[in-house]
């Protein structure tokens, strides 16, 4: 683990004795639940009687993502549809700080556990967050919602891709963390107030929301210039005249260079060994270079090109150009300067031996950042949180904690 | 504005009260201070002479974008080299309660206005929250670092394009927007424990490891299968075997479609007018039709291709399948169910009229959310705020509120 060398330490954690009921399912809610985690709170993971559908989305055993999305929490498996069970979740909701759902519009209501109607007056001071795809007052607020529509409905993906192609996602599910993080930042607010007021509420986010706020740069060079706006722009800035802005061979795969302001240019033409590129005036300020793009891309190529990723990288911050490899999932999976600084640490896979999972994405100077502990089986604290008995045989397959 | 229906309405804000000093710059630290301000805390946006480097990255006036990241901040101007500038910073610093920065590392103490130095002991209740590219105990800590090299090195632009393409970044600059609301969220936790200690800190949160968090699901599937890993699918899955996953054509453009599970797929065959297809073994279970992904997308595209988005979307929603329209930036900067639910407003603009800013992503049920104020020019409260005098004549060009 990485040591915070500022401040005393403490072992405690900033949002230490917050109780939060996470009924989140797949990366949205259970994203938001992490951050709690992370953050020191007691984190109940409230699955149905299945668990989480996220645990099943692949063909052999636990799915990695799941176990990725849910350390340092307990689980406990609750079918809400039977009394006993119910009676069960309304207990531990009854002293809980907050709840995190992200299920379908109405489903908490007809399980007869909406907020209006039932948890707020069962616990007045509950913060109840609700992440959905689209909001409860949207034209949309009755479509089924996930990562993938939403990215096309919000825009992103329009500016994602190549102008010569089609419209292409991030690969990466962005909406749904983004709007997991918005989501535990809107809880805090509330929490923030409840120290005031006394009281809990309810706070909601929507995808949709989140993902238009990320397109602030693209709207503004639309608005700024409807006719000339380029939408989609590949590697390159679409928006502003910046040149070079783009991806770059090398010999061992490709770098992201850009020169968003002259200086930039100025150094890196002095890092490639020719400065007499920085007073060329053929090249002189972004616009003149944007203008010349293939020219300026060539000579920028015929110098990266030759070499490594590594010593692109190392000369351009020398030259202090922003810049950066094109990295690959199999380098980044388990990225040693990661694992090294506790970013990335090991919890164990019945499958596969163990699985890299994320650790705080806080520093906090106050508080040394932790360990995870691994995700728990679905049901695996069942018994020991409602204090019914023994703890079930089918969790005793995973035993160990995560392993750094 | 919409109005939220629930619970008695106070015109008050979650984080009413607190005071913000944002020297954030672009976008990670001013999305930051923004989603404060939408929260009721009073925002100072303290800038260099010359403002925010945001304001002027476009050839002809304001720029946008600095609009819609500044609303309901004041905008103070400090040379902070100059000592008597230097002094009025520190004595905004000695009441408040949160900085936000996002300059390079270092840049803070060579101003001689460290937080361990300087800022703590001036006072010790401040959380001062630093948004970074990488991490300081990174081993690129130093490197120059911005949203499309962080999205090469994290593998955000690996997982996004198609496989027979290069790796393409996502068009709007997601990680600067992420990692400026978990630097919200980091600041939110140390204020909660403020409440308990009385003390301030430190929190610090770096682009690269948001990012990566982000990249759970793409991780998970290299993890299972590094072999036959699909690292970029394009608009299909590459973790998961899902047919129909991709956009379709549409009459007026194209749609995103997803049969996540095989009811989708019964559904959407009920929706096509080919109920036959649910039971065609040749298309049982995702696996199969994965297997046959070519036909299945031509029986989908058949259908789509007829039809406008509209009409495929409103079917589908019908049908319960997730799916959604491929928006265009000119379809949604100015969306008309977004301005009707307040949450894309009209800011005035010297040059352009008006420009649209965007709203509160947080809905609370004891809070309506307000208009947001206009995002102020350079410097405009510089003598309200700091008591100075008469306003700037330079400011006075813009004087008018945001409009609906």
């Amino acid at each position: 683990m990485t040591v915070n060398t500022e401040q005393t330490q403490q072992s405690n954690q900033p949002l230490d004795g917050l109780k939060v009921i996470d009924m989140g399912q797949v990366y949205l809610g259970p994203y938001c639940g992490l951050l709690f985690g992370f953050l020191g709170a007691e984190v109940i993971k409230v699955e149905g009687p299945g668990g989480d559908p996220i645990r099943f989305q692949t063909r052999a055993g636990e799915n990695p993502a799941a176990m990725m999305l849910n350390s340092n929490k307990k689980s406990v498996t609750l079918d809400l549809h039977d009394d006993t069970d119910r009676a069960a979740f309304l207990e531990l909701v009854a002293d809980a700080d907050v709840l995190i759902e992200n299920f379908r519009p109405g489903t908490m209501e007809r399980l007869g556990l909406g907020f209006d109607d039932v948890l707020h007056s069962l616990n007045p001071r509950l913060v109840y967050g609700s992440g959905k795809g689209y909001a409860a007052d949207s034209e949309c607020h009755d479509a089924p919602a996930m990562d993938f529509p939403i990215q096309a409905y919000t825009g992103l993906m329009a500016v994602t891709g190549f102008g010569d192609g089609p419209p292409v996602k991030s690969g990466a599910a962005i909406t749904d963390f983004m709007t997991g993080v918005h989501l535990y930042g809107g809880i805090l607010a509330a929490l923030h107030e409840r120290g005031k007021s006394g009281m809990g509420q309810k706070v909601e986010v929507a995808m949709q929301d989140v993902a238009h706020h990320a397109l602030a740069s693209n709207i503004s060079g639309y608005i700024l210039s409807p006719d000339n706006f380029v939408e989609r722009a590949g590697n390159s800035q679409g928006v502003l005249e910046v040149t070079p802005y783009d991806i770059y061979p090398a010999s061992d795969g490709s770098v992201a260079i850009m020169c968003l302001v002259d200086r930039h240019w100025a150094s890196m033409a002095r890092a490639m060994g020719a400065p007499h590129l920085a007073t060329d005036p053929r090249y002189e300020g972004n616009i003149e270079r944007t203008r010349r793009r293939a020219e300026v891309d060539a000579i920028v190529s015929a110098w990266t090109g030759v070499q490594t990723r590594s010593e692109i990288f190392a000369a351009l911050n020398q030259a202090n150009v922003p810049s950066a490899p094109v990295r690959q999932i199999s380098e980044i999976a388990r990225d040693k300067d990661m694992v090294k600084r506790g970013m990335i640490t090991e919890a164990p896979h019945p499958e596969l031996g163990s699985v890299p999972v994320p650790g705080s994405p806080f520093r906090f100077s106050r508080h040394a950042n932790t360990k995870p502990r691994r995700a728990p089986a679905a049901g695996e604290h069942t018994n020991e949180v409602l204090g019914r008995g023994p703890v079930l045989d089918s969790a005793s397959n995973i035993t160990s904690d995560i392993t750094e």
